[in-house]
C-alpha cells in the first residue's frame, strides 16, 4: 500500500467505530483484533468481519509493526480431509513453493478448508489481520467468488494458479491443459484406439472444464465419440466408474484419468477383471508421479513438473509484491511419457 | 512466559547490545528484527542468531503485540522435496492437525527443511521472532538436537510426536510401534511363514530403531532369523531392495514394508517377476491408506488413523499452551487389516 492510498487520519476507522457497528465493547474489539483471549470465537469473527467491512487498519502505534513484512505466504486448500491426504499433487506443489520461499526466509501459512465459505472466511481474516504478505489461489472455479478479495484498493496480493480466463484481473500462472489432452487423444488414436473414455475430476473446477472441452473437441474432430465419466477424484469413485465401464459390451480400449491415483486404482480394476493392460485396455494417468513408474505395468502419464509450477507461482507473487503489473504466464505444458500401460489395442489394432 | 520469568528492565537486552555483538548498525538490527527490507539475508540471519543468543525480547512498546497470541502453530518437515510429495502420511497428519486448529482460528506455519541444520535455523528464528505459539516435532532422532530448543526458560512450547524415550522432558504423543510390529510377525508366523524380511526406512529415526528391535526380537523369540533391508523410503530404494531379495535362492515368503508406497512398489516388482501374491510372497504395508485398498490384490496393512494422531497432538499442544505439565500420551496402536496380499505360503504352508 502506498502513502497516497492510505486514508488520512481524519477519516481513519477506529476501534470505537468497530465496537459501535458490531455492538460489542471497545475492550472486546481490542481483544479480538489483537488475537488475545477474553472473547468468544463468535464475537471475534463478528469483530473481524466488521473491521474488514469498515476497512480498519491498525493504529499509528501498531502500524510500523503491521507494515513490516510478515514474511509469510498464505495458501488455502479446499479439500475433503480424506482425499487431501492422498494427493501427492499438493505436497509437490508446496515443496516447490517452499524451495523459492526459503531462500528469502518466507514461511507458508497453510489452511485446510472444507468449503468455499470456510476458505473465504480464512482469506478475509488474513486480509483484516495482515497475517500474510500475499496468497496463491488454486482450484479456480468458473466465476470464482474469491476474486473479489484479490481486487480493488484493499486487495490481498495474489497470484492465481489457473487459466487466465478465470483469473479476473490478477496475475496468473497457467498450464495448457487443452494441448496436453489433445496430445493424449492423438497418441491413442494413432495407436488405433477408437473407443476412448475420459475419467474426469470435479466438474466445478475450471481446469476440468477445459480438459473436458479439449477431449470432446479432439475426439469429435477425429470422427470419434467422446465419453466422459465424472468422479470426485477419490479412489472409490475412480474404481467404481472403471469397473462399471469395463464390464460393458463394447467397452473402451483406452482410459484417460484425471490424476495418477485414479489411474493406479483403474489398473487394479483391470487386473481384477482379468483384462490385459495394454492389450485389452490402455491407461493414461494425469499428474505423473514416481508412483506411476512403479506399478506393473508402469503407467503412461501426462508428466508435469508440479514442484516447478509451485516455484514459478511464488516467483510471480514476489514480483507482484514488488509492484509488477498483472500478467498471465504460461507454465510448462504436461507432455506424454509413454510407459507400459499404453499400446495397440488387441481388438482394433488391425482395423 | 509468566511475569516472574521476564527479565527486569535493568537487565533487558536492547538492540544496542545486539548491534554491538553482531557488529552491525542499530538500524540494521531494527530492520532485521522487524522483518523489513534494507538488510541482506545474511545480516538478517546473523542478527536473529545474536538476538536469540542474548535472549532478546521486543521492547515495551512492541511487547503487547508480541505477547498477543499469534494463533499459529509451526511444523517443519525435514524431507527430500521429491519424497515429500509422495507421502500421504504428512498430508493426512496435517489434515488432522487442522481439524483441531481451525475451530480455534489457528493457522499452520509449514516449512520444508532439507537438513537438520536448516530445521534448527527455522525453529530458532521462530523462537526469536515469536512467530508461532507452539510447534510439533516429528521424525525424532535418538539424541535429537532440537530438544534444546524446547527446553529451559526460553523454550518454544512443543509436543513431540514420538516415543517418550526420545522426547526429553517434553510432552509426547506416541504410538506403540513395537506392539504393531510384533502383531504383524505373529500373524505371518501363524500363517506358516518362516522367512520374513523387513524392508525398513531411514535408520536414524527413533521409530525405525524401535520397529527394528521389535522385529528382531519377535523373530528370534520364535526361532526365526530376522532379516532387515535398509531403504530411504523412496520407491527406488524399496523397489531395488525387493527385486534383489526376491531373486535370491531361498527368498523370503513374506515382506513387511515400513510404509504404504514401498509396499505398492514391492507388489509391482512381484508382478514383474511373475510371482504370485500371496502364494509366492505375502506383503504387509505400514501406514494403511486408501491406496492399499485399491491395488490388486489389495494390501494387508498396519492401519493407523494418522489424521487422528495429528488432531491428538494438537489437543495436547493447546493443553501445554494452557499450562499443562509435561506428560506422555499413548495414541491408538496400528492394527493389522488383512486383505488379499497375505496368505499361507505355497512353499511352506504345510511344513
Amino acid at each position: 500500500m502506498t502513502e497516497q492510498q492510505r486514508p488520512s487520519p481524519a477519516v481513519r476507522v477506529t476501534i470505537n467505530d468497530i465496537a459501535a457497528r458490531a455492538g460489542v465493547s471497545i475492550g472486546a474489539v481490542s481483544f479480538a483484533l489483537n488475537g488475545r483471549k477474553g472473547v468468544s470465537e463468535k464475537t471475534r469473527a463478528r469483530v473481524l468481519k466488521v473491521a474488514d467491512e469498515l476497512g480498519w487498519a491498525p493504529s499509528t502505534a501498531a502500524r510500523s509493526l503491521a507494515e513490516a513484512r510478515t514474511e509469510t505466504i498464505g495458501l488455502v486448500l479446499r479439500r475433503d480431509l480424506r482425499t487431501l491426504g492422498l494427493e501427492s499433487f499438493f505436497m509437490r506443489f508446496i515443496a516447490g513453493m517452499e524451495s523459492e520461499m526459503s531462500s528469502r526466509g518466507y514461511g507458508l501459512l497453510l489452511q485446510v478448508a472444507a468449503s468455499m465459505d470456510d476458505e473465504i472466511a480464512t482469506l478475509t481474516k488474513w486480509r483484516s489481520t495482515r497475517r500474510v504478505d500475499g496468497i496463491l489461489l488454486v482450484d479456480l472455479l468458473v466465476d470464482d467468488p474469491r476474486l473479489d478479495l484479490i481486487a480493488g484498493d484493499r486487495a490481498l496480493p495474489a497470484v492465481v494458479v489457473g487459466d487466465p480466463s478465470v483469473a479476473g484481473a490478477a496475475t496468473s500462472v497457467w498450464t495448457d491443459d487443452a494441448a496436453s489432452m489433445r496430445a493424449a487423444v492423438a497418441r491413442l488414436a494413432e495407436l488405433g484406439h477408437r473407443r476412448i473414455t475420459r475419467v474426469a475430476g470435479v466438474a466445478e473446477f475450471a481446469h476440468t472444464r477445459i480438459r473436458d472441452e479439449a477431449f470432446s473437441d479432439e475426439m469429435t474432430r477425429r470422427g470419434l465419440t467422446p465419453r466422459i465419466l465424472r468422479t470426485d477424484y477419490t479412489l472409490e469413485s475412480g474404481t467404481g466408474a472403471t469397473r462399471s465401464i469395463l464390464q460393458e459390451d463394447g467397452r473402451p480400449t483406452a482410459l484417460i484419468y484425471d490424476n495418477d491415483l485414479m489411474a493406479v486404482a483403474g489398473l487394479g480394476v483391470a487386473h481384477e477383471l482379468g483384462l490385459d493392460v495394454p492389450g485389452d485396455v490402455s491407461i493414461i494417468a494425469w499428474d505423473d508421479s514416481v508412483l506411476c513408474e512403479h506399478t506393473f505395468p508402469p503407467l503412461t502419464a501426462l508428466s508435469h513438473d508440479v514442484a516447478a509450477t509451485g516455484a514459478h507461482a511464488i516467483r510471480r507473487l514476489f514480483a507482484v509484491l514488488d509492484g509488477a503489473e498483472p500478467d498471465a504466464f504460461l507454465d510448462s505444458t504436461a507432455t506424454l511419457t509413454e510407459r507400459g500401460s499404453t499400446g495397440v489395442p488387441a481388438q482394433e489394432g488391425t482395423a
